[in-house]
């Protein structure tokens, strides 16, 4: 409802083993959270095969329809790590070994065990044009080309790399979201719901059903740029489920 | 290698509460396990948001690229629930109350408080042409729509639908993966890895590095079409390991 320009992010998700099945992902969540800080919507995420001509379509489909995009995953020093690889052909630029990463490395890996191997230098690789990120939990740094941003897979290291990018990126108001639970089926309170997202404009308010302890229930989240307006909204919805004979429990269930 | 074709799926995340940080997904997981099993290979996954525009275009573009598309997601009784909408939208049909759907509603409702609200027979709208998906768990059906299956969002009912279609869907040879893991720092071993890949035509190699009790290691993850030949290609790698000086642990660490 505000004239500010809502800023936007994808995310893209280098991803044989995510496709798998066999590892959870985390930074879905992680990078989400940490993007509406930073006043960013996460608008999309996209899950790919480790596959150079995958991941390059996904970037250049990607980044020319948000005001940012992160990558996670494959940027380690082993065979399979191609991000690099398919960023580069995404800008159609060759890979160089980054001055700034390899001093990174050379001191990172002075006093440990093998010292700079071929394959560790891998790690300093990086689309020419590319600036570095800092990685504050081990060493190889990740990498800015643009307006994306690539991040290791290794969910500690992804957040290490956040922390180095935190207030640096421009954006907008965040999102303020309030949470309102009862022991209602949703179904009960469709109309409840329908009619109080109706009356304020400017929020969004969606429902997550759920069944616990033999009993169902929902969470409602009302989500706005606008913080007042938001809070707002919960009382209004919290008196109207207590109307209906809910008892709604701020902050969820 | 071998002549057989690979059978693949996209799925599609409905998803305003994973792209807001607030639920951590559960059914990319689930879904890719269920899909090798049927010999079916997770080759894409997208997240949107609630948006009928967005979800009918990316349904769109991945029904067309792959054997199946697989939603998760808006498909109860609230106002925010408008994948069938989306569906409708993308497939160019109206929107219809399937005959079946409001039976089984009926039926499962008859002895629940309310009964058969307006807002439940919600959950019997499909896309004109649609079948019906069983849902053991919670009554209101998934949908079928040409090579699209509409699952519920929550992860105990998603399952349930998938239960209802194992052993229903044309695929391939599921894909066998054998994992070897090592205390060995991954730039360790990357060149053993790449050389173990490349003389083994068929198989894959994916490198997983964690840090866990204060040591480094890694899980080699080895996948083929070929069981056996994914199996000779883990003893290989087990031995390449050994000689190397690092203790394999056959199954993963």
């Amino acid at each position: 409802m505000s004239g500010e320009r809502t800023w936007t992010a994808a995310l893209l998700v280098i991803g044989d083993e995510i496709l798998s099945g066999r590892t959870q992902d985390k930074n879905v969540a992680q990078v989400a959270t940490w993007l509406n800080e930073q006043g960013i919507r996460l608008a999309e995420v996209r899950i790919v095969p480790d596959e150079i001509a995958r991941i390059a379509d996904s970037v250049n489909a990607l980044r020319a329809t948000h005001d940012y995009l992160f990558t996670t995953g494959g940027i380690g020093p082993t065979h399979d790590d191609i991000t690099v690889d398919a960023m580069a052909e995404a800008f159609r630029v060759p890979v160089i070994v980054h001055p700034d990463a390899r001093k990174i490395l050379e001191e990172y890996y002075r006093d440990r065990p093998g010292g700079l191997t071929e394959a560790r230098l891998r790690m300093a690789r990086v689309p020419e044009g590319a600036e570095l990120i800092v990685n504050a939990a081990s060493g190889a740094p990740g990498v800015r080309m643009g307006n994306v941003h690539i991040l290791a897979g290794v969910p500690y290291i992804a957040a290490a790399m956040l922390e180095a990018l935190t207030g640096k990126l421009e954006g907008g108001r965040p999102v303020v979201s309030v949470t309102v639970g009862a022991r209602a089926p949703e179904s009960d309170v469709a109309d409840l719901l329908r009619e109080t997202e109706a009356a304020n404009p400017g929020v969004a308010i969606g429902s997550y059903p759920f069944f616990r302890d033999g009993r169902y229930g929902a969470n409602f989240v009302i989500r706005s740029e606008d913080g007042e307006l938001a809070r707002r909204t919960g009382n209004q919805l919290a008196s109207r489920l207590r109307e209906a004979g809910y008892d709604p429990v701020d902050g969820g269930i």
